[in-house]
């Protein structure tokens, strides 16, 4: 492995990568991707002290198992700010024990090429910057550790999109994944999915600033597209009962909506909680990058040119543990309940119970971290296990 | 009652039933709603045969019960089209058996007055008309009741908008109803309802032809944002299980999704669903009643004004057996248990078990019509009591 292409701990590097042909057959020239990495110095440990202050080549980081997060849609690298209970010294991917690495990923706008990055004449990719599947994703991830030199990954544990990410992972890299947790997501896209998701699409593209795709340097950003987009996304990551709980019909303060005449002026309060996150969203997310992930999402399907979605998950050799959110709408209980029944080599389903839906995996930090303790005390075993 | 004013069997006719001031305050003039009838001349019943070839003055329908079948957001008064299982000769409703009503809600577009109906200067109502309420929706309903002479009404059925108006009438005018069969509807709207409505409601808005809601006679008419309300709406009134089965990740025939750029040409099936979807609705339905009707769904809250929702529940004097469908996301199960723990004259909560989530009581008509038949069979024991 090659430490001196690392960041310090809770930084980032790009990752040159190269070119990358996808499984549609475009090629992306001079691919990079933006790796953030996470592991803590122990007492005692005069090696890693040193390491953690910045990156020292040659510096070995040994035996230090690998983690592999893959982030979901609107996330990026930065893995402790997005899950910052989970991950980090002492906490249930413990920075003591474990190398964490977390890459933005092919498509994204957090440091890796993705629309908005620059093509190599200069100007940002745009409407050039090709359709991509979740495979695409994971060949640029298994890229990016070949030129690392890393060889094997003690676990990918990924939720949603990233969960979909980590299925993959182990249908086309299995000798590299000790074992994978996804989290939240199913072996393909379902058609209510592809349908409210190919919606949210619609909503960019139907913003007078999409301008076929080509905005960048113009001034002009699709930003109210994408947060309709949003706004929509946001209720199928959370479940009613907890949205409901936190605002039923309560007016937003010193506005009434029950008044004489409709007004976008006068809101709920949960039409003023979308808002906020649609303005959030636009400020860090680039529509581009929000078409072409979601987009991968809608392609996300284990079963293709494999024989199959069940085919496919039975001929998985890497052992796997699957989690799901019993009140997740955007990816049901029963798409990892199906997981559970086909994936080859199968080692659990953990169910999170919650009102809040999807974003469970995210706000249940208890029980969401118990799950991810049971996982990597199985992950410990089977790499104590002597090989065969 | 004055029959002179119902319609043929089958017909429509139009009820003016003077001004309404709305629940916030405002009056509308001259309003009118449109009317629907539909009873069977039954043979051996000659008045019956010969009013049924048209309204006849002074002709007398005496004992039948009258049903009153209140419509769901989209819906209009001619039930036998959308209904059509449920409501005719040996249906579950049956024409031989009851006179059936069926009116446009106000604020609707298939003839009653809204906003794209004219005001009293000619011209349409347009961002003139007020903000609805479900209440003002009833009241309307009740003066029509009155301007035909009517006043009881064996039973009054609704599902969705529907459901949330025929709640309305229990606790509005006890004395008209005698039994109420609210379907798949809650007490009040959800947070979530709310969310994923206001954003509905924003798409049509957002819409460069909205033009503040005055685009009638612009030539310009905001259908596709109202398109793309559609679309949502349509995801939330059915069940990804039964639109996974239908569609999965298929292509469109003819066009392929995973080609090397993403292109709004090249859809899965379930886009090309949706957009029909959609083309169907801009074709049929005004998107100025939409925003108008969708806003007035935000503000249903049987609580507003009587000490909250549990109490104004329970204070209902009429009544009312309750529907569900287990799959339905938009208005979920366990809102209608919620009806059936605190409604005050619970009779029984139906459950229909359905892939198809919000639509089961349009879609599956085996389980609905046997659920109206029991209902009805209760109503005819109710009504056959003797009076204390």
């Amino acid at each position: 492995m090659h430490y001196d292409l690392l960041p310090a701990t809770g930084g980032y590097t790009d990752i040159a990568i190269g070119d990358l042909v996808t499984e549609a057959g475009v090629t992306i020239p001079e691919v990079s991707l933006r790796l953030h990495a996470f592991y803590t110095a122990t007492e005692g440990d005069a090696d890693y002290a040193e390491f953690s202050a910045g990156p020292l080549p040659g510096t070995d980081l040994r035996q230090r198992p690998i983690i592999l997060v893959e982030h979901a849609l609107t996330g990026n690298g930065n893995v402790v700010d997005w899950w910052e209970d989970m991950v980090g010294e002492g906490k249930p991917i413990d920075t003591n024990r474990y190398l964490v690495l977390c890459a933005n990923v092919l498509g994204g706008c957090d440091g890796s090429t993705g629309p908005s990055s620059p093509h190599p004449d200069g100007k940002a990719w745009g409407s050039r910057f090709p359709g991509l599947s979740i495979r695409d994703m994971v060949t640029a991830e298994k890229k990016m550790l070949e030129v690392l030199g890393i060889t094997q990954v003690h676990a990918i544990i990924g939720a949603s999109m990233g969960g979909a990410r980590t299925l993959e992972w182990t249908l086309m890299y299995p000798d590299t994944v000790l074992a994978a947790l996804p989290i939240a997501v199913s072996a393909r896209a379902s058609a209510w999915q592809i349908g409210i998701q190919s919606t949210q699409i619609r909503f960019i593209e139907a913003d007078p600033h999409w301008q076929g795709g080509d905005y960048y340097g113009t001034g002009l950003t699709p930003s109210e597209g994408m947060g309709q987009a949003r706004r929509i996304a946001h209720l199928t990551y959370r479940g009613e009962l907890e949205i409901d709980e936190r605002f039923g019909t309560d007016p937003q303060v010193g506005e009434n909506p029950l008044g004489p005449y409709r007004s976008p002026d006068q809101r709920f309060a949960v039409e003023s909680y979308l808002d906020l996150h649609a303005e959030r969203l636009k400020k860090r997310f680039d529509p581009g990058t929000y078409a072409v992930l979601t987009d991968a999402l809608n392609r996300h399907d284990v079963g293709r040119g494999r024989n199959g979605m069940n085919a496919a998950l039975g001929s998985s050799q890497v052992p796997t543990m699957v989690v799901g959110v019993d009140t997740d709408i955007l990816y049901p209980l029963h798409q990892q309940e199906h997981l559970s029944r086909n994936l080859g080599d199968f080692i659990g389903l953990s169910k999170i119970t919650s009102p809040t839906g999807h974003d469970g995996f995210l706000i249940e930090s208890r029980q969401m971290g118990q799950i991810l303790v049971k996982f990597l005390g199985k992950v410990e075993q089977l790499s104590a296990k002597p090989v065969e």
